[in-house]
């Protein structure tokens, strides 16, 4: 009863680390993931592979740096060529069942190329990113009939040719109702009520799945789209908190006298300018705290019923997020700019063996990154790890014991901000946009194509103020960042058509295929 | 007719760049690629993007470099979603058509994934890398039913089970027939009478491919196996040459004092081990360039082909090989360890257009790598060039002008010895065992996961007999490289499924979907 049977794999979408009780956030309560956090173990230094949904997200369902994968920016699509965690529990006889979000979007052309037909089996799981999707809602638009959440709003009285955007997004005012789209507006409470959001409506289907599994072991991937915008929490959650209660902007007016080129275009950006201001963080950050607080009470209702069903102790839970949002620090809006804001990942890991009873309640402060999800969910599964390809590393030993000897030195992060207003600001091509940043301990070093690097120290200026890209005392630092990058890049696995086990077998064994080079 | 319409691209196996007579071997003759040259440019400084068949063919066939197409080695398949040469092709409505050698490997594992049926024109299409299959011959092994050469064979008298091992790959000594896998038998010549050998019977099927297609527009991979081992020359051609007509074996025993742990492995390598006798060497040599004399004959033959149908006004010919052979340089045999001798490739391109008459000739020193030929090719038909995929630049601005402003100021190169005994040797993992070359027109350096580099002065030690790997006084260098190779990593183009112009079409296109963050 104590070997893990089953996985519960948790994301929501742009939850910053710091937005935690047991984090340390001075006013925002989250009792039931601090108490998850008893049970399993905190990683502080969690970081993702990418500092936007898709990408990362891919990273997390391959296993696969942002390199490998290749899918480098939002509806850039999965390559039908890479595995997903789908692929990698077939040999358990699991299935990766989806609710909710995963921001896969389909290689058709891929596809079509190798006239694979529209209505197969295989074309379906391959457009879902390996996933069988029960209910997939990616939160940006009108969901589809490929989620129930539409029948469901019109069946509870929520009608309209396009629910989602009048009563989900949209807000009551004293003046009436108003789109929550405006940043302005989510002061006020969501039109739709609480039982019947968003969140609501995935813990449900969720807990409906976990009932009908029964005894039957299962893969949930559950991925709920908040606290991403539109920030529109539902009453009572919209005023739940206020400005006195949010953590203020990290940011500094220095910080905009000689900023790199590609954060100076950065703040030109809509979402930028507007976070620049203190009315924007005041308002936006207390309902993204509420809507927090929301997913937090939907949480408990989920583990109720897993403990209730027995599945607490066969169950091994992973929460987490894709990245985390700005809120305007450092005078940005939106992620992607590699500051501990958007790179830093909230991660819970409850691993029900009485193994892992050690190191319960603990804070781990290792690195870890969000590669390290699929061979976790595999080695907890006692399934294969193939080595060819999975990048990330299983955390399970830092969970179980004893613990490695060795551990990442450095995490890793990409961009290709090559989609976005800031390039054509800065006159760029779409493959001259890439950037990689590099983190240890101390520093973080992010290296752009076509301008000069960012060094932060993030021992002496925690809060990432003081940008030394250019400090000519630092370059002997800059140099070992560079090293590092250079062995990580090395380390890629892109020989993805040949397994550990075939290399093996097949070293040096020409002469057994009666091929005899080098003989005299 | 001055437009090309027809590309030749010849490629030839393992063929070293300094045996050309062009290229200023002493005695070796090549009259005909000498003429070549004349008519077109030779690249003194072209190199291969791998140093070993496999990934450096990929790398010619898809325009991309090993770090991105992934068959990091011989039987390591091509990812069915890699694009080659067939693909970019069809806009023009050309097919890639093949006689010879491609040493593709089906991704029978991911043609299986997605459930392409294993009769589909497609899975066909897929298994020969996009190549159109008229005779595949791989020259490693007993050629099946996939070449006519075999049934060429019997019809012609050469009867067997296995009448390439008993004929061509067979010697005639005074003692009777012995195995040309034997290197010492190669001063003997082959039992198949020249006529009938591999050379002869693909540049048959080459002129016959030509005159058959009469004024249709064709592309065709004319791919070579010789000079490849077995080293066994048919008569007159074995004994054209002897030892005092070769090229001496650049080495120095000091080479092997303090050698770097990887070149000291691949020592005690049979090949190596025999290489290193100067028997070899003075047995080899000559029958090796006895083969490239016989391609030089039969190539004559096809450009008067060419001629004679008016085809020499609008075919481009590329004459290339993959990499080239040590034969017993630095103490090595066969290819893979980055010195010139296996880096360095034979390139001939003669271009048609009478803009290119003022290079005609010429002898152009840039840096040139084999991801080079696809856009190329492209370039001279006219063809897009998919910036999103291709990692080549197009060699036509260098043969019609005007002369680029700037050029590539490194080549690069790849190695994953994994499959072979050195790695055992060595003591190490499946995924432990890469390197990569870069090289400017001074230094070349090479970096190996787990050992220290490598450094040569291709200026003060053209020979490259002194590794500077680890000369404290050259530290600068080293990191100058190192940074190199990060900026090359970087510029990989692992977006494949997002065309240059779709990025151009979505960037910042959120709000005409309907979605609208970031506004207040």
């Amino acid at each position: 009863m104590a070997k893990v049977r089953n996985v519960l794999f948790i994301m929501c979408d742009q939850w910053r680390a710091d937005h935690l009780g047991c984090a340390g956030h001075p006013h925002l309560k989250t009792p039931v993931l601090d108490a998850l956090a008893q049970e399993g173990v905190r990683f502080d230094r969690a970081f993702c592979n990418a500092t936007v949904c898709g990408p990362s997200r891919m990273s997390m369902y391959t296993g696969r740096s942002v390199m490998s994968h290749g899918a480098t920016w939002n509806r850039v699509p999965l390559s039908f060529a890479e595995k997903t965690i789908g692929d990698h529990l077939k040999p358990g006889g699991l299935s990766a069942c989806l609710l909710g979000k995963t921001h896969v979007l389909p290689d058709v052309e891929g596809l079509n190329r190798v006239g694979i037909e529209g209505g197969s089996a295989m074309n379906a799981l391959l457009r879902e990113g390996g996933f069988v999707s029960l209910d997939r809602y990616d939160g940006h638009s009108p969901p589809g009939e490929e989620s129930g959440y539409p029948a469901y709003l019109r069946a509870h009285g929520f009608a309209g040719a396009d629910p989602w955007n009048e009563w989900v997004v949209s807000v009551d005012t004293p003046e009436g109702p108003k789109s929550g789209w405006n940043m302005r507006h989510v002061r006020h409470p969501a039109r739709i009520p609480e039982a019947h959001s968003e969140t609501a409506y995935m813990t449900d289907r969720a807990i409906r799945f976990v009932e009908e599994q029964g005894d039957t072991p299962w893969f949930l991937h559950l991925s709920y789209v908040k606290p991403h915008w539109p920030y529109v929490a539902p009453a009572p959650y919209h005023d739940l908190y206020g400005p006195q209660d949010m953590l203020q902007a990290t940011r500094r007016p220095q910080e905009l006298v000689d900023a790199h080129p590609v954060l100076a275009a950065y703040r030109r950006m809509e979402e930028c300018v507007n976070f620049a201001r203190d009315e924007t963080v005041a308002t936006v950050r207390p309902a993204y705290m509420g809507l927090i607080a929301q997913l937090d009470h939907h949480l408990g209702r989920l583990f109720t019923t897993l403990k209730r069903l027995g599945r607490w102790g066969d169950t091994l839970v992973v929460f987490t997020a894709d990245h985390g949002d700005h809120l305007g620090d450092h005078y940005l809006g939106e992620k992607e700019i590699f500051y501990e804001s958007a790179l830093r990942l909230p991660l819970i890991v409850y691993d029900p063996d009485p193994a892992a009873d050690p190191t319960r309640g603990r804070v781990d402060a290792r690195l870890v990154e969000g590669i390290d999800f699929v061979p976790t969910f595999l080695d907890a599964l006692g399934l294969p790890i193939p080595g060819h390809v999975i990048e990330g590393e299983s955390l399970l030993p830092l969970l179980r014991g004893p613990a490695p000897r060795t551990w990442r030195e450095a995490a890793v992060a990409e961009l290709d901000y090559s989609f976005r207003e800031a390039r054509r600001l800065l006159g760029r091509g779409a493959n001259d946009c890439r950037a990689i940043m590099i983190r240890t301990e101390r520093w973080k070093y992010v290296e752009w194509i076509g301008f000069r690097p960012q060094l932060f120290d993030l021992v002496e200026d925690p809060q990432e103020f003081v940008d030394r890209g250019a400090d000519p005392a630092l370059e002997n630092v800059r140099r070992e960042m560079r090293d590092r990058l250079v062995a990580w890049f090395l380390a890629r696995k892109n020989r993805r058509t040949r397994t550990d086990a075939e290399v093996e077998r097949m070293t040096a064994a020409h002469k057994a295929h009666g091929v005899l080079f080098g003989v005299w």
